[in-house]
């Protein structure tokens, strides 16, 4: 791995201090970090290096997955560490930062390697990114790589001037746009489990496949969050950025495992989306808000009784969608998505669900056959279960489901930012965002956010603990099918 | 269910005692026993009923499933069973036994409906099914039905000679032949695993599987059956019916799953067994003998060393075989079967390896892909297991097999003798071996045992406790592929 200097911008932050922080030091510790590393941290607020390593170690002590009990290792984390005090909007500050960038790197013989994380609101992405350019710290003789985090843009527009101005600043393979759910372990494997698998090649396409599902339901509210997320809502927390990235990833058909594949694939998919009118949205998309109710036993207030929530607002915090890709692989195979807060259960998963071959019905009898399903678990559980029909053993002849499963609950499974920084590190994009692909998502999800706008998708109350909307169901029931 | 007679011949017999009281016990508490049933017992020693009964309790007490500790059921289970002394060679008193099934008939009000039951030694097959023709036994006005278990024949000569004789007084359909194999839940699974399972059904054919392997090991010698199993050997103790009942079962394809179906899907995968001369028989099939070892921590003696074993016998307490169907969904695909004494685990299982799809190496990366295996375990443990690749999802990117399963063990799954008796007293044939396959089977292994006669074949050695001769290893090493 190249001697580089991570320079990470909103060090002082929560995401840094949660993350970010956390995943560097395991990294470190399983010998993942470059030999040569200097990591230079800067934010608003003045603070010596001290100062910023303490909370560096804060933050390990408090959000580390493996205890930060070595002290001898601790230490040799913290020596990596310096920061500089700057604001973002102040080019004179940049030339402090490169100062001290270019004093490690002559302390540390590092090469003018810089990997930028920009660890901050998305309104500064440009005005970070523009300022790295002109301050000479994007001009090293060495090459740079800069990480930002969604949300990419508020629309199709908003995302495209977004893209305009960090290209000024950097060429499309410099930038790697975290996705975070690309950096879950089984989101991961998914291309695994088809390429080196042919029982589940074969069963890979619109032949044996009836229909997918992809969910991602969250019990939680929209917590402190509500200033962003009530001018967001889910279709653009969640479902432009994570459940379309979900949906390519699962989708995609590779003939090999590589980055340039990966990338090559997912864009096929997301291209392949095909694009609704906001007149026709409302026949394909479900949005619901979330009223009073129950969540795990505690009763929980509706949405617009949500500190930070106007009253009347008319924010989605739970969307489905039919959607249908014009690819040959998956021609008459409805995709079906849903993502929603304060719903019954926490889960990420997705379920393929397998056609009844003709005439197997009556094979099962007078009985009706469940279909097979192939479920994976992406988070909190992380698994691959099967679910095949089998005699009863205990009662001879009868047909039932068995639940043919792979679980790694409870393993010590790395957390995504770990995979991701570490990716990062090595300059592999796989696993990241490309533009097309963001573009295109925002392409499918800005006429919905118009139909949304012009009230032409009707806006459903859920209660609180249950399973969102009951339209979500019909959309699924029109096809002959149910959500698993 | 009709109400009947269940006439056991060897009711003061070890099968008896250890299966069919307390198999038929478990029927009775469950409710599938008729509810007009008469039991009428026969032994050559003299005893009353209430000696009779003593008997079946003690079984019970000793062999059932199921604690037999409700008093009332017992005494109502026990009531069902009167003894009847016969000399099965002596026609008179099978006239007693006639005597006392009528008068039971006429004190229950059971109509003439009669099930034998033949626990005896083989060799009185054929005397007892002529008396019970004969005497009128066999000639009620309702129907009858008469359960036998193998050996059926010595070699296919007779074999066909025993069927001629049983033929005279059974119809065909009136047979129910018990391989115990056939009563395994797992066994009786394996249609509806293919049928009900679309996501199976779409691989069970030549295009994806490589090869089937079938395994039935025992750790236990000849124990007190060296008399019978020297003159025996594996291959017609084990491979002629169970080995051949299995590869029928795994290899059917049936349009339903009724019992006409399924003896129609059998006889057309027996009969397309390629067979082999004595002088193929060699590049085939391989024999052994274990010598003396060590089976689970305890040294054993070899098996000339076994108590009534002859010091010079060369039989076989091992064959494996490489077997061909001419049959469409199987061309190309090589049946393994392997059975043994003395071998290092107790393990009946059917292992099917998919083949790897053309181009599949190069997307593991250097690696080699592991292939893909669906694994049937039979028993003792239950279960279905599907072996896939995953990343690892502890360290990123190394591909690795996962083992997706679906476990039965330790649940109160039925003992194959009951779920056998309970179809034969409900006159459902399908999982007992039709003539035919008996007939075919003895079709294939006799050229086998011309060629073991005449030691066309060697005779490998193998220590107790292994996993056999190595040249069984060799058989599948030349077609590229290992035992699993």
């Amino acid at each position: 791995m190249d001697a580089m200097t991570f320079v990470l911008f909103g060090a002082t932050g929560d995401l840094a201090k949660r993350k970010i922080f956390p995943a560097l030091y395991r990294l470190y510790i399983d010998g993942k970090t470059p030999e040569r590393f200097s990591i230079v941290g800067s934010g608003r607020r003045e603070m010596n290096d001290a100062a910023f390593r303490q909370q560096v170690e804060q933050s390990l002590t408090a959000y580390s997955r493996r205890p930060a009990d070595d002290r001898s290792k601790v230490d040799a984390f913290l020596e990596l560490f310096r920061y500089c005090a700057a604001d973002a909007s102040v080019g004179t500050d940049y030339r402090k930062l490169l100062e001290l960038v270019e004093k490690r790197e002559g302390e540390q013989n590092i090469p003018q390697n810089r990997l930028f994380y920009l660890s901050v609101a998305p309104d500064f992405f440009d005005v970070i990114a523009l300022h790295i350019a002109e301050s000479g710290l994007g001009k090293g003789s060495g090459w740079k790589r800069l990480i930002i985090e969604k949300p990419f843009g508020h629309d199709l527009k908003s995302a495209r001037r977004l893209n305009e101005k960090l290209s000024q600043a950097f060429e499309e393979d410099e930038v790697y746009r975290i996705d975070h759910y690309l950096g879950k372990p089984m989101v991961q494997n998914l291309e695994a489990l088809e390429y080196a698998n042919p029982v589940i090649q074969a069963l890979w396409n619109n032949h044996y496949i009836a229909n997918v599902q992809i969910t991602a339901s969250e019990i939680v509210g929209v917590e402190e969050r509500a200033g962003y997320y009530d001018t967001s809502g889910a279709i653009r927390d969640m479902f432009q950025n994570h459940m379309l990235q979900l949906l390519m990833m699962i989708a995609m058909h590779l003939p090999h495992m590589t980055e340039r594949d990966v990338r090559a694939g997912k864009r096929r998919i997301v291209e392949s989306i095909r694009c609704v009118s906001p007149e026709e949205a409302g026949s394909s998309v479900v949005r619901g808000q979330y009223v009073a109710g129950e969540v795990q036993g505690k009763a929980v207030p509706g949405y617009t009784d949500e500190p930070g929530v106007a009253p009347s607002s008319q924010t989605d915090t739970f969307v489905a969608a039919r959607l249908w890709l014009d690819d040959p692989f998956w021609e008459g195979v409805p995709f079906y998505i849903r993502t929603g807060k304060r719903l019954k259960e926490k889960s990420t998963r997705i379920v393929l669900e397998f056609k009844n071959p003709r005439g197997a019905m009556h094979l099962c009898g007078t009985e009706q056959c469940d279909p097979n399903l192939m479920i994976i678990e992406i988070s909190p559980n992380v698994g691959v279960v099967l679910r095949l029909n089998s005699k009863n053993l205990l009662q001879e002849g009868k047909l039932e489901p068995i639940m043919v499963d792979f679980c790694a609950n409870g393993k010590d499974i790395p957390e995504a930012y770990e995979i991701l920084l570490s990716d990062a590190l090595q300059g592999d994009a796989t696993f990241f965002a490309h533009w097309n692909e963001v573009e295109q998502s925002w392409k499918w999800v800005q006429p919905v956010l118009e139909a949304f706008e012009r009230n032409l998708v009707p806006l459903y109350s859920y209660p609180a603990g249950s399973n969102g909307p009951e339209a979500a169901g019909r959309l699924l029931e029109q096809d002959g099918f149910t959500w698993w």
